[in-house]
């Protein structure tokens, strides 16, 4: 394919063509050093300019306040599930997980094995359609925290506002980083891997109260202890530089075009056309999703047979977009519109839905 | 700097230039997919093809028995500190840690968080000039493994021989990755970061006897579980996907080249190179290390005086030659000479390193 495609990937996602560019023609002699990035020390000035001006665009982006630290780690979401709950709760503490689907689950999973913890509301019997309001959810004494998944990728439902509970509440933001603003005081804690909103995959970003550090009293090892990565500005051991110093791109890429409310604008015209189309079609295209919980990064929607479901995903790569295939949990079609998803891309699919509708009803 | 640099770094490392140029020229348009390898899915067929081919490479290349799993990890040989002994050692389990300098300290510090670990040699008295004989390794009863690190980048030591104890060793080998063979009848795991010997940083490489697997009796989270990670061939979560695309093309110059052996006849070429400056120079040059642990990635000297060592770095960086400054804890000059630092560079620093004493002493 010569050309490049409108890439409605669930992750990693497509990305600022103007990064790539850079990235290119940077990558065989970075900053004038006469190296490449993937060559360069961590610990030298031209790297520790980027990485330190990464930690202070993330901050700045999402309005971190001043005592919370910003982390870059490895291991993905899936690692927080674990290091969360070992750095946030000590022997005799709870914490409840509102379960919204698969990701939620998985924290969910992980954080039992480490402590004493709940389902604090569960939508696997409505099959997973919605978030729960705030009255729902079940909320035990001695609860540490309430964790939450702010946006589900696989069933594409999001919590439309942060839930409304007296305790802090920790959240997976994967799937909708800066993607909207985040009200730090209800949070103790929130991570994600960049890989579909903020670059390329292999960071992940912990934004923690540092008030909460060190309040576990277990001996943890280095890698899994907030406190030695916050001590060392995230350069405690090797970075992942590569990831970090895309991700300087893509943030510089967001302060330029409007920070964080013009990304929710984006992203709510975006989806917008998307479910426009869905609710014009006379139930032709049909959204499994209860309205108010719709995901604003990842469209869901059935076709009236698998068969139709399986053409239409054909069809639209051979007009150049792809990854349009549902998750096989559960099927039809997703369209991932992450921060660098073009406006013009979702158009496209737009129009290729209301031709494709016409020319098979 | 318009040239390119001779970097002897002692991590991240120097790159072959035409994987360098490959990566550049792919950068955009990975595969004839349209878009970037940054930007794809993990779950493609154009990436499931080179996280196979490079799993498959290592352990060609490696000479990896099939009952042994290779997995590509994230969290550097840090979490591996942790990580290992969490999933080698029950609750009633002993190690030994053989303690060789920063690097083997760092190991043994956090196996002690984990479960009941001892050092079964120490180095420090000696100030981590050489790595012990056989016979001087402590080993206590009931010990399920010992532990080593088979080069230490900041004292430039390593173990000519990997030790010959009758219960299994597990290695850190992040500075000396498939520089030399490794015989695996005597390891039940060796691990280590890609970004010295095989790539950019973000990808560990554990490769671990299987049969050791799921002895732990541990509950333990799924990223910190190697089961998992065996299970879905390293594919469970993202995987640091641009790390592993780079150290594919890496193996794959390596495996033209000549494979492991060729790499252990040029390590040996080039550090002798240096080594042999330092013995000629009539203690102008003088190397800490006892001559057999002399390691065969980082070189370490001493110059007459402080002096002489900073400008020695500074004349270096005017020729080129950049990144010779020791670690701080040992001071000096470090020459960092990883698989794909090419002889003429060492040919370079050798003959700098007799002109600076001509005109210096």
């Amino acid at each position: 394919m010569d050309k490049r495609v409108d890439n409605f990937c669930a992750g990693p996602c497509t990305l600022p063509f103007s990064v790539l560019e850079d990235v290119r023609d940077e990558l065989i002699n970075f900053a004038n050093t006469g190296m490449s990035i993937i060559e360069d020390s961590h610990r030298s000035p031209s790297y520790d300019a980027i990485h330190h001006e990464t930690l202070n665009l993330f901050r700045n982006l999402a309005n971190v306040p001043e005592d919370f630290a910003v982390l870059f780690l490895q291991g993905g979401a899936t690692l927080q599930f674990a290091q969360v709950p070992l750095n946030l709760l000590s022997e005799n503490q709870k914490s409840g997980y509102i379960n919204t689907g698969s990701w939620a689950d998985k924290a969910l999973t992980d954080a039992k094995k480490i402590a004493n913890t709940y389902e604090a509301w569960s939508g696997l019997q409505e099959g997973f359609i919605r978030t729960p309001n705030c009255n729902e959810i079940t909320i035990q004494p001695n609860t540490r925290y309430i964790h939450m998944t702010s946006n589900e990728t696989i069933n594409g439902i999001r919590f439309p506002t942060y839930p409304d509970v007296d305790i802090p509440l920790v959240a997976d933001m994967s799937s909708d980083l800066l993607s909207r603003p985040i009200d730090w005081s209800r949070f103790d804690l929130i991570y994600g891997g960049i890989q579909k909103n903020l670059g390329p995959a292999g960071v992940t970003v912990v934004v923690v109260r540092r008030s909460r550090l060190g309040t576990h009293g277990r001996n943890l090892p280095s890698y899994l202890d907030y406190q030695t990565h916050d001590d060392a500005h995230s350069l405690m051991n090797t970075p992942p530089m590569f990831s970090i110093y895309v991700m300087n791109k893509v943030l510089n890429w967001m302060a330029e075009v409007g920070g964080v409310q013009e990304f929710e604008t984006r992203a709510t015209k975006r989806s917008a056309l998307i479910y426009e189309t869905i609710d014009q079609s006379n139930e032709w295209y049909r959204s499994p999703v209860d309205k108010k919980c719709r995901s604003h990064m990842n469209v869901i929607f059935h076709l009236p047979s698998k068969v139709l479901e399986k053409k239409f995903i054909d069809q639209a790569i051979e007009l150049g977009m792809v990854n349009l295939k549902g998750h096989r949990n559960v099927g039809g079609i997703r369209a991932s519109i992450y921060n660098a998803m073009q406006i013009e891309s979702v158009e496209r699919l737009a129009e290729f839905m209301n031709a494709y509708k016409k020319s098979n009803s």
